[in-house]
């Protein structure tokens, strides 16, 4: 079955899900995020994972839309507290209704995220709640984490690492289990599955820190620089605070909070230049490819042969952009 | 066993709860929260309608519990909502901390919740997330359309009351419920039960209006009239706005909007003037009255023995305030 055909078997699974109806301002938020769209990649890993053990997914498809709609519940209440105006190019819930609207409607999402869990055997489900909500009280750590981070003047490189694993990496090594769960693989396949999730998600937020300042701004969608524009505390910054000499540190301080577009390309070539002086560049392609590596020697733990691995295998290089 | 012994295993249960660590800022708002007291009257019901089925009501606890916990989450995000600033005569969580953090650290509650019912047993899970599931949604769509009713100018009294069945009444109703699904009890005695608890938690709102007006300051413990002073939507007033003739609606709106402290005496003295000339108090009387025997008349429908309904009865009774 071609990846095409899980991601449309997804995309039908979403559209038929059913929210509630009143009151109105309770669900259409709901609805209206959902169709905001998006990569569908976690109800895809969870496809994925559960096709390694059964060709017959079909039962793991609402599971794997509950993770969806929990992710999408995870946008809407971050972007209230992100005080964000946009979501894939449009207004975010809080904006285009208002931030009890957000709070509320993410409640429900979080609700009808366990309801799609329900479908799964019943000798499972006790298993399959267990995981999900450790991994949702983590998303919740994680997000905390990053709010905490902005307040601060110093985070140390493994204090981000933990972070981005939290809110980002262990809802995509959740999906992986998850599948794996639904089709009764064994305990080691399925904690070999989790931590390649884990793994490639932060593998993947790496490549994201790196791609803001070293990406091709036509293939990367976003302006080039803007972690830099907002002082932001990525990996690449946070290794820089470690490693740069005085003058280096003067240039990264003189910089902060100069936010004005005047001033805009001038602080992300002082900065860029700054990490090209430091090896930044090198350095996060190093810890992209130490995680990445990680991620690949937990799938090769996996007790199933190598064709069944072979799609998540290239969905992985995917996610890195790589051809092997 | 003794209400206060019941009372006392929720309390030491309460207090064993482990929540999380880090972050502190996430976890620390729960534990607040949590300490801040109440009559727990939700986990009361479960275990009372459990010992109605067995006697050995120990396994019920931590279920109970999670009802506890999910009431409190909704209180922590309703008040951000409200933009309350107590809670129970202590500052709210978003006043202590702020609106992001009650946000997050309600939606681990919510997480922590689902965890708690987890201690079931494992042919009773399904049915059980399920129901609760459903229950919280309910709760959310109350709180949504109390919000709504806010900006209205005309609320029916049947929206009225099915708002207060959705915000209040239908946790009553899942703890009783709840208590007999966890014994194994006959689906009709958890249904009769639930209605008990509908129907109970109806009256209680409605009695909760009624005191607001005609109670008594010292035993009531608020300010006589606050709801008539912030123009609030009460079952009393809704039937005001259906009955009054053109001279009785003049006083309504001209007082509306009217919040000063030095007109508030007599803003209270000339509405509460206008329901007794309508008789609104007999008539919410007799609608507490309605709701109070259906209640006891679903009490009467379970198959068990009267002395094991004895508790629940008095429980009831105490709640109103009544004698018998």
């Amino acid at each position: 079955m071609d990846i095409n055909i899980l991601s449309e078997k997804i995309h039908h699974t979403l559209s038929t899900l059913r929210y509630g109806e009143n009151p109105a301002e309770l669900y259409e938020p709901i609805r209206y995020i959902m169709a905001l769209g998006g990569k569908r990649i976690r109800p895809l890993l969870v496809l994925l994972s559960a096709r390694m053990f059964d060709e017959d997914i079909d039962k793991a498809l609402l599971p794997a839309a509950a993770v969806e709609v929990f992710h999408n519940f995870t946008l809407m209440h971050d972007d209230i507290m992100d005080k964000a105006p946009l979501r894939r190019g449009r207004q975010t819930v809080h904006e285009k209704w208002n931030a009890n609207t957000a709070i509320l409607s993410g409640d429900v999402m979080l609700v009808r995220a366990y309801q799609l869990l329900l479908h799964v055997e019943p000798d499972r489900l006790s298993r399959v709640i267990e995981r999900f909500s450790e991994t949702a009280a983590q998303v919740c750590e994680g997000q905390q984490l990053d709010m905490n981070f902005e307040q601060r003047l110093q985070v140390g490189i493994q204090e981000y690492i933990h972070m981005i694993t939290l809110k980002t990496a262990v809802l995509l090594g959740f999906s992986l289990e998850l599948g794996a769960i639904l089709q009764g693989a064994p305990e080691a396949d399925a904690g070999h599955l989790r931590a390649f999730g884990d793994n490639i998600g932060i593998a993947f937020q790496l490549r994201d820190d790196l791609l803001d300042v070293y990406g091709d701004k036509a293939k990367f969608g976003k302006q080039v620089g803007g972690d830099i524009l907002s002082d932001k505390k990525t990996f690449l910054m946070l290794t820089a605070l470690e490693q740069a000499n005085q003058q280096q540190l003067q240039t990264i301080t003189g910089w902060r909070d100069k936010t004005d577009e005047t001033v805009a390309a001038e602080k992300v070539q002082a900065i860029t230049a700054m990490y090209d002086e430091l090896g930044i560049r090198e350095q996060t392609e190093q810890q992209i490819e130490l995680y990445f590596q990680r991620a690949l020697q937990h799938l090769d733990a996996v007790q199933r042969p190598e064709e069944n691995k072979v799609a998540l295998r290239n969905l992985a290089l995917q996610l890195m952009e790589r051809d092997s």
